[in-house]
C-alpha cells in the first residue's frame, strides 16, 4: 500500500469558466430563482468540511425534475461543471466548486410524490429531509428507518449511501432504495427500478446512482421502502468501564444475531460535550445507547440477552427510556453531539472520520485509534455505529493552526490504513468526496479505479457532473 | 409501451469464429481441461431454458482465477467470446453461445476459500454451490440464506442477482454479495468491496457486476455475509379454499411487518406433481409453506400472528412440521417440484415466467394470469415466493409444437405486460438472458437502456463477454 499524500488545506482549484451566454440563459429561464450573490454561493461550496468554501458560479433552485434537465441540458452545451445541493450536511468536501460551474439547489423539490402504504414504498422529490419524510408518512403507521443523524435530504443520503443508526437492522441507503428517476450528463430523465421489492432485470442502474456522489447524474426523484412502526420500542443506556468492555458488548450482541435496531458508542468525551449543549447528567463514561424494535414479548427478550452480554462485560444495569418522550431526548442529544462538540472548543472545525471493518476486528480498530488520539494531545470525540463496525473518532482542531491540521490529517491517515489492514473501509457512510481521494486510491486499488473511471467517461464524457470527486480522471 | 416481438423459438445466430491460434494455446495451457466434444459442448450451451442449446466452440474447464484470466485475455486478443458456466441451472438462455466463442466452465473452482465465523462473513469460489457452501459451514453455527430452489452455483447466483425462498426475510444476492474478484473483459483480475458490513467508497461496482449475467466480466470469487443458524426454526403448510384466499393471506402478512423467513405458494397442480414424484399426500389445494426464524418464543409468536391471518382468509388449521426430518421432507419436495411437474406431461419443457410486482397487487397479478392459464388449455402450475410479490406460472408445453409455444409466449408476455402495469418487474430472480431481452426494453426504457450500453462499452469495448444477452448492442 502506498503512502497516500497527506492532503492539502485546500484542494487544488481549476474553475471552468460559466460563459455569459449561459448564465444569460438560466437567467432567463429562472429568473429570482438563479442567484449570483456571494452568500448564497458561499453556503453552497462547502458543507459541513473542514474546508473554506470554494463557491460555485451561480446557484439554481431548482423545483422540479425539468428544471434540472434545463441546467443540465445547457451545462452540456457549454461544458460546465454541476454541483447538486441538498441541504449542505457533507462531510467530505462534495460541495466544493473546484472546478467551477453551477450550484443545483434541490431543497425546494421537498414534495412526497406519493405514498403507496399498502405496498410499503414511497416515492419523493430528491430535498425531503428524513425527518420531513417522517412526519408526512407518520399517520400511514409505516417509517423510513436511515437516520444518518444529521436531517439530511434524502437525495443527499441516496447520493453518499448513507446509512447511520439504524442500519445494523434495517440496511443502508443500498438496500432501502427501490428506485430513480435521474438526469444524465446529458440532460435526459431516466428512471430506474421499479416498485417490486426485488429484480434481476439487467444492470443495477439504481445502485450505480446511489453512492456516485453526483458524478454520473443529478438523483431528483426516490422510490424507497419503508416499514411498520414496530408494535414496541425501547431504549436503554449501558455504561461501561472502558470503550474495550463497550465494544467487545457489542461485538458479542452481533455475533449472537440479535436482531437489535440500534446500538450507538459515545465515548465520555461526547457526553461531557452532549451534558453540557442538551443539558443532560449522562455519566462521563463510555456509554451504549441502544434501541429494540419488535413485538412487546420479542423486545423484551432482546433486552434480556443484551443486557447479559453487557453484564458479562462489566456493564452497568441498564436505564431505560420508558416513554417516547425521553427516548426522543436521548436520541436528540446523540444527534446534537456533532454541534454539542464544537462548542466545547471556540473556533474549531471538527474533522471526522469514517472508518468501517468487520466486527471482529472493532476492537482493535477503536482501541489503537484512541491510543494515538490520546497521544496527540488534540481534542477529540467518539461516536458510533458499533453494530455496523463502523465509528467516528472526530477531532477538534484549530483551523488556523498549519501544525494541528497536519497532525490531524496524519491521524486519520493511520485509521484509514489500519481499517484497511483489518479488511474494512475507509468511508463507512460518509462518502469519498474530495477529502478520501486518496483512500479510496489505496483500498479499490488501481484495477478498480480503473473500472470507476469507465464508467464515469462513459457516462458523463464532458466531466461535468460534480467534476473533480471520489477519483482524478 | 410498444408490443415486445414474440420470441423466437431459436434466437439468431452469428458466430464469431475461434482461430485456431486461440484453440492451440489454450490446448497448450491447459491441456486435457479444453474440452471440443460435442457432448460437452452441448451441455455447456443450453441450461433450463426452453431453447434448444447452442454450443460454444469449446470448453475450459478453470481451476483458478488465473486460469480465467488466461481464457480472457487470449479472448481478448482475438476478439472471441467468453460464456461463464456454473451448474447450467440458467432459466432464461444466458448460455447459449449466440455469438460462438468459448465456454468458462467454473465448477472445479469450488473452494470455500476462507470463513470468518467471527465476522459472519466467508469467501468462496464461483463453483461453490449453495448447499455445499452450508454442508461445509454447519460447524460454524451460521449459514448462508439464498436459496434458489435449484441447487445453483455462487457465482451463477450473484451473475443472475438470484434470490429464492428466504429472500423475504434476507434479502436477495443484491444484499448478500460483500465483495467480488472479478476477471474484467481485458483479462485483468480486480477486487471490489471489502470485509465490511457497509461501505460508501466509490461506486458500487459490487453491484454492477452482481446481476449483469456475464456481460461485463467473470465472478471468480465471492465474499458473502452469513447469519447465525436461528435458534428456533418451525415450518407449517396451510390450505387455502382459492389461490386468491392464500395471496391475501400473504399480503396482510407482509403489510403487517411479520418478519417471516419464507412464504411459498404452491397451487393444486403443483401439488399434484410432488405428491405424484416426492411419494407424499398432500392435499391437492392451494398451500402456503411457511418457516419461521426466531426465538423459540418469538417463533410461536409469529405463527399465531399468521395463524389469525389465515383464518381470516378461511384457511385450515396449520400443520406442523415439527422435526427438521419433516421440514427438510417438506422443502425438498418444494424443490423438486420443478422436475415432479416435467415428469407430468413426457416430453415436454417447461415455460418458466418469474414477475414481480408490489405486494398489494400480487393478487391482481396472480388471479389473471391464472384466468388466462385456465383458458389456454396448456398444463400449467404455479410456485411462488409470494412474500416479495414474486411468481413463477409455468408452463409445460410441448417443444414440438409450434402453436403451442407461441400460444405460451403470448401468454408470457401478456404477464409481463400486466406486472408492468401493476408497477412491476418482467423478472424477479432469473435475469433477463436472451428470453426477456425485449421485455427489459418495455420495463427499463430507452434511456436506461442506452446507459446499460454505455456501461457495457465502456467495460467490455470488444463486446466479448456473454454478448448478445440483456440487451441488443
Amino acid at each position: 500500500m502506498n503512502a497516500p499524500d497527506p492532503i492539502p488545506n485546500q484542494p487544488t482549484i481549476n474553475p471552468r469558466p460559466v460563459p455569459a451566454g449561459m448564465i444569460d440563459a438560466l437567467r432567463e429561464r429562472f429568473g429570482e430563482r438563479l442567484s449570483l450573490a456571494r452568500a448564497v454561493r458561499e453556503q453552497h461550496g462547502r458543507g459541513e468540511s473542514v474546508y473554506e468554501a470554494v463557491p460555485p458560479e451561480a446557484v439554481i433552485f431548482c423545483e422540479s425534475t425539468d428544471d434540472v434537465a434545463a441546467v443540465v441540458r445547457l451545462a452540456d452545451q457549454h461544458a460546465v461543471p454541476v454541483i447538486p445541493f441538498g441541504i449542505g450536511s457533507s462531510l467530505e468536501g462534495h460541495l466544493l466548486a473546484v472546478q467551477g460551474g453551477v450550484s443545483v439547489d434541490l431543497s425546494r423539490m421537498n414534495r412526497v410524490v406519493v405514498t403507496h402504504a399498502e405496498d410499503l414504498t414511497a416515492t419523493i422529490e430528491a430535498g425531503v429531509t428524513r425527518e420531513q419524510l417522517n412526519r408526512e408518512i407518520r399517520d400511514t403507521g409505516l417509517f423510513f428507518p436511515i437516520d444518518p443523524g444529521a436531517n439530511a435530504t434524502i437525495g443527499g443520503m441516496a447520493a453518499t449511501r448513507a446509512s447511520g443508526t439504524n442500519a445494523v437492522r434495517y440496511g443502508t441507503m443500498k438496500e432501502n432504495v427501490l428506485g430513480l428517476t435521474v438526469v444524465t450528463a446529458s440532460g435526459e430523465v431516466v428512471r430506474t427500478g421499479t416498485r417490486a421489492k426485488k429484480s434481476s432485470a439487467g444492470y443495477d442502474l439504481t445502485r450505480l446512482f446511489v453512492g456516485s456522489e453526483g458524478t454520473l447524474g443529478v438523483i431528483t426523484e426516490i422510490t424507497l421502502r419503508l416499514y411498520p412502526l414496530p408494535e414496541a420500542v425501547s431504549a436503554a443506556i449501558c455504561f461501561f468501564p472502558s470503550i474495550d468492555a463497550a465494544v467487545q458488548t457489542t461485538i458479542t450482541i452481533i455475533q449472537m444475531g440479535v436482531p437489535i435496531a440500534r446500538c450507538e458508542l459515545l465515548d465520555a468525551n461526547a457526553i461531557r460535550a452532549v451534558n453540557l449543549h442538551s443539558k443532560l447528567s449522562l455519566r462521563e463514561a463510555p456509554m451504549l445507547l441502544m434501541e429494540f424494535h419488535g413485538s412487546e414479548a420479542g423486545v423484551a427478550e432482546q433486552a434480556a440477552v443484551v443486557q447479559a452480554i453487557a453484564k458479562e462485560h462489566d456493564g452497568a444495569d441498564f436505564e431505560w427510556a420508558r416513554t417516547p418522550e425521553e427516548r426522543t431526548r436521548l436520541w436528540t442529544a446523540r444527534h446534537q453531539a456533532y454541534f454539542a462538540a464544537l462548542q466545547t472548543r471556540p473556533g474549531c472545525r471538527c474533522q471526522s472520520t469514517d472508518t468501517c471493518v468487520p466486527i471482529s476486528r472493532l476492537a482493535e480498530s477503536i482501541n489503537e485509534s484512541v491510543a494515538e488520539a490520546e497521544a496527540s494531545g488534540i481534542p477529540y470525540w467518539i461516536v458510533g455505529h458499533v453494530g455496523d463496525g463502523n465509528f467516528h473518532l472526530s477531532y477538534l482542531m484549530d483551523p488556523d493552526d498549519e501544525v494541528e491540521r497536519a497532525k490531524v490529517e496524519e491521524l486519520n491517515v493511520k485509521m484509514v490504513r489500519r481499517a484497511l489492514r483489518l479488511s474494512g473501509t475507509c468511508s463507512g457512510e460518509h462518502g469519498i468526496g474530495l477529502h478520501k481521494m486518496p483512500y479510496l486510491v489505496d483500498e479499490a486499488g488501481p484495477g478498480a479505479i480503473a473500472l470507476m473511471r469507465s464508467v464515469k467517461l462513459a457516462l458523463d464524457p464532458k466531466n461535468i457532473m460534480n467534476p473533480g470527486k471520489i477519483f482524478a480522471l
